[in-house]
Order: structure tokens, then sequence, then C-alpha cells
């Protein structure tokens, strides 16, 4: 919670308690909030709430001092946290999933996701371009001119996008690449070439088609030659709760230029690229990989900046006159509810925390 | 030495030898030169070598091993180094110092203090933007657009002219700040604000003037004024062979936003600004302030190709038909030459070294 946003929050109705010291990381201090009290423990803080905001899932002993009853506005990852999941339900919390938020126009305002890959991606090239050898702009001396650098960017959504507009800031020659062709034009409009590999991936009805094995070949030798040329990739594929595709081989990544780099955006899902250590800088053969991990705790006061609104946006969609009404025929309150009532009402996490439960009552039987 | 500069010193007559891996850092490995045998130590390496060509200043046993009337072009710093110069002029050696090439026009292709700190100014803001909490463009979302940066680059030689110039690039307001009024031009020709104190530094005869005690507190005052108003300050200033002057009170980084980053050019010489760490990052107050060392070593692809041409530009001014031709009346020998033929050639560093000498000689007797 920012404090430009506090009075905001006040104007629907609600009196703000906020954990002591939450705002330092992200350079607000407690000092600088006004009308807030303040609570040094989380059970303190959360026991008399009729709503709790957080940016991480909580810890178990925070949900079993919460109100019965209370709302949860937080990222979740239900599938992957199933204890978590059962303590919500049990405790009768309405626990709305900041990282279910649909993609609809209506809710790009409360998209938490897209806004911090939007500050993701910007940082990504920044990364890259302190662990490279050379400079990304041409550069013009008394001695000669120093050629721009090459980046390819493989996965174009909001991050990947993100990266091209920076790394194009910067002077770079850009490359995007993505499977979803309609990605193109978004690429080029930020100054970038499209990778066109020369293989129509459209299959009927407007879905993406299975491809033959000669596709397959004829796409990777294309890419491989891109991979080659480019003296920083930034690889941005990330399936929410799966490891991530891996998009560049050991073979590829040792046939890259000496002294390139490649920033993997995938490193929280294990990495796109073979090599990648989470969390990590390291030289791989000709080539150094960074594997950043939260990469918008790095960006903590535009991060907060950006989350906070995107809380309050839903907050102030389920408040009616100082009451909280949730509707759940409302499609972004259907969407995100992972419980409410004591029950669990998103089907994929339902069945991941069934799985869960029986593999535990096999596992004590 | 790069792999494309070695074919035109070659042109010049040479035969070239290089240090085992010698260019492994800048991305370089030795199969990558061609004509040019390999030595592994350095007594080896330089033992029957006409013309010797390094980086930094050479070790004494290396000057030792060379052969008596041979040609070292280097970077010296004779001045805080004098036992090596007594090194080259016992063992009559001719040194060309690198850091004494006049900035004539004639000489700006074989200046490499400035295609240095070229390299130097494009990174600073790079390094400011990884350790700042916000990002540097403005930057348009669907919950509201985040403000631009402020960048304030104070001494504007070639680094901060640079510095303005990638700072611009990535979307931030820059500012640019010297003590030479003719810098605004230069300043504002990349998109930059000169801070104007309304205090003319230009005294008699083109000459700057000593400022009056209520002048300098006016001109602290404005500065103070920028200075808490930039999320990122980069400060440029240096003097050979001298402690960086402290444009950065303690007061006054007290006073800055939190979460704001100054980048020390200076650090090398102490640092610019009062808290600085030299080749550390530290928490000062409410800022980060990051003191790099030796930039151009972490853009080593870059900082060669640059310092090779530069080194080839003046070897190229010196042969003559293949055979060295030093003509002690041109600028640009009579500048560099810290020794030659036994004499040490240079009049500030044959008095530091003559002051070294004597002192040692109290200390014995």
């Amino acid at each position: 919670m920012t404090p430009a946003v506090v009075p905001r929050l006040a104007r629907l109705g609600a009196s703000i308690s906020l954990e002591k010291d939450a705002g330092l990381g992200a350079t607000f201090a407690d000092g600088v909030y006004k009308d807030v009290s303040f609570s040094s423990g989380v059970g303190a803080l959360v026991s008399d709430a009729d709503v709790v905001l957080a940016v991480q899932p909580p810890a178990i002993e925070a949900v079993e001092a919460m109100k019965a009853g209370a709302l949860l506005v937080s990222f979740l990852y239900g599938a992957a946290n199933p204890t978590l999941v059962e303590a919500l339900r049990d405790r009768k919390i309405t626990a709305l999933a900041m990282e279910l938020i649909p993609r609809i126009s209506r809710a790009q305002s409360m998209d938490a996701l897209s806004s911090q890959a939007a500050l993701t991606g910007y940082y990504a090239p920044l990364l890259g371009a302190v662990n490279m050898p050379r400079i990304l702009p041409m550069m013009t001396t008394a001695v000669g001119s120093l050629r721009a650098a090459k980046v390819l960017v493989m996965g174009l959504g909001v991050a990947g996008l993100s990266a091209l507009a920076t790394a194009h800031r910067l002077g770079a020659i850009t490359e995007g690449y993505d499977v979803r062709p309609e990605t193109a034009e978004q690429a080029q409009s930020l100054g970038a070439k499209f990778v066109d590999t020369g293989v129509d991936a459209r299959g009927e009805g407007g879905y993406a088609r299975e491809f033959t094995a000669d596709e397959k070949n004829h796409v990777r030798g294309v890419l491989s030659q891109h991979i080659a040329d480019a003296d920083m990739i930034i690889t941005t594929a990330a399936v929410p709760g799966r490891r991530a595709p891996v998009l560049i081989s050991a073979d590829q990544v040792a046939a890259m230029k000496p002294g390139a780099v490649i920033v993997d955006l995938g490193a929280e899902g294990g990495g796109n690229c073979e090599g990648t250590k989470p969390g990590e800088t390291v030289r791989a053969g000709p080539v150094t990989i960074v594997g950043p991990l939260d990469v918008p705790s790095a960006l903590s006061e535009h991060a907060s900046e950006l989350y906070a609104k995107n809380i309050l946006n839903l907050l102030a969609s389920i408040v009616k006159n100082g009451a909280i009404k949730l509707d759940f025929s409302d499609e972004v309150i259907a969407a995100t509810a992972v419980s409410h009532n004591g029950e669990i009402r998103n089907e994929a996490v339902r069945k991941a925390v069934e799985t869960y439960a029986s593999t535990n009552e096999k596992a004590a039987g």
C-alpha cells in the first residue's frame, strides 16, 4: 500500500491498519502515511480486519488469526499452495486471487500480473546491459564507430514488449519472436523486427495447429541463427504454476557469440534456457546467463504504486456505499474467488487441493 | 589488442606477440587472432620486443626484462609510480604515457582517456537504473502513468555528456551541471537542462574567477535543491593523480529522496560524494551510493576495441617506412614521453620522482 492510495481507499469507507515498516523496502517510511494505524505482529494486524490486503500468499497462522468471513485480496497461487487454500476454506475466508484477474478490458486496471510484467520487461535489458562487455547503442567516437548490439526478445507478452521498448530506447537493434503471429505488429510498432520462421502456425478455427517434424526442424533452424547472431537475448515464457518451457537449448547456447548475455525471465519457473540457475548470474560456455527472481521487488517503489492501484480498483468495484457486495455473477469475482463461505470455488484449485488431500491420505494409510 | 587491429599493426611493419589468454577477458580467445605468436611469461614476451604495448603500468620486473632502448606505450601515471619511472629511465626505455595524450584535434584519435570516458559515461546510468526502486522513463499503464525519473549529471566532460545521453535515451528528465558555462550548450544538445546557478564564473581574460562567500553560498543553495530533487545523480569530477573533489556533502545526501541513487564516477579518486565507498554499493541514509572502479573493464570488448585503435593511431604517427622515428618537436611525442635514453623527460613526473627519491634518502639517513 502506498501513501498516495491510502486516502482513496479511505474514501471507500475503510479505516486502514498497516504492518509496521511494511512500506520501508519500497521507500515509504511509516511517517509518510497519513491517517493510518500501525501494528507490529501479523496476528494483531489481521484479527479485527474485515478486509486483508497482501502481496505474497499469507502464512497459515495469519489466515487462522483472521476473522471468519473476512475478505482477503492477495496473490495466492492456490494450486501450488493447497494447505493455504484448506485453511482459507476452513476459516470461511473470502479469498480473491490477484493472479486470476481475467484479461478482459474492464479488468485491465486490476491486472497486477500485467502491471508487474511491464516493470519486469523494462528491467531485463538493463540487467543484460550491465552484464555485457559491449555497449548497446551505436557510438561514434574520434577513433571510429562502435556497432549497435542486437537484442532478441523471445515471448512477446507484456514483459517481452516492454523489454523490446527498453532495448530500443537504449539504441539496440531489436528483434522479437513469438509463436503467435499476431504479436508481429506489436513488436514492429516498438521498432523491432519480427522473426519470421516462414511457418504459419494457424490451424482450423483460428487455433494454433501442431507442427510437422519438418516444420519443427525448420523453425528451430531459423531461431538458432537468430540466437547465434544476438548480443543479448531476453526470454519471457512462463506458464503459471508449471515449469517454464525451454526456448534455448544447451547447444544453441554453445553456438552463441562470446560475451553475449541471456536474461531469463522464466527463471522463476525453472528457466527458459538450458543452463539457467534461478536467482544467479552464471557463465555458460561463451555467454553469461542472468536468472533473476522476483524482479518487481527490485523496482519496489513503482511495483507497489501499481499494485496498490490494482487492488484499489478491484475493491472499488465491489464496495457499494461503504459495504462489500460480492456479486458472483460478475466475471471478475467469479474468476478470482478461490474460497468463499467454507467452499473452494475455483475448479482448478479445488482439484489440486483434492489431489493433495488424497495423496496425503494414501501416504497416511 | 583486438583481432581486428592486429593486421593494421602488422601493416606498419610489426610482427606481433601476445601474452597467452590476454584477450580472453574481452571475449577474444587466442584462436581468433591471426598471424600472432603467443608467450606465457611476461619476461619471455617482452625480452626481444622493440615495442611493448600495455594497458596498465607494467611491473618493474617486466621493465627489467625489456631490451634497452625499446619503446613502451601504456598508461603509466608516472607521478604516482616513481619506482616504475626510475626503472624505465635506468633501462633506457622510451616510455609514452597514454594518459598524457594532449587534447588537441590531431591527437583525438589517440586519446584513450576520452574514449574510455565515453564508455564509462554510457555505463553509469545503467548501474544507477539497476539500483533504483523506480523506473527511468514515463510509463503509461492501464492503471495510470508512472512519472519519468530525474537524472542530474554533475561534471560535463566526456563521461558526463555520455551519461546524459544514456539517461535521456532511457526516458529520464535530464539535468547537467558544470562550473564551465560553455558546457551548457553541449548538455542542451543532448536533451538536458543546464543547471543555471545565476552566478557568472567568468573573470577577466576569459579565466574563471574566485567566487565571493555570498556567491559560494548561493551556488550551493541552488545545487542543494537540484540534488534533493533528483532520483539519480551521476558525478564525474576527477583530477588525475589527485583526490577527487567532493561535489555532494553528507547533509546534501541526507536531504535526498528515499530510494534515490548516486553513481560516483569519482570513486577511483576517493569519490565525489561524502559516503562513497570506492568499489562498493552502499546505503547512506535515504539513498544508495554506487562507487564503481575501473568501469571500462566491465565493457571490456568495446574498451579494448577503442584502446587498440588509440594505440594503433599513435604508433602510425611515429612509424615511417617500417621504422620508429621519434620526433620530440611533435607536440604529441613531447607531451607523452615520460622517459627516453636514460632521462625523465616529463617535468611533473621528474619532480615527483625527485621528491620520492629525496624522501627515501632522508628515511634511509
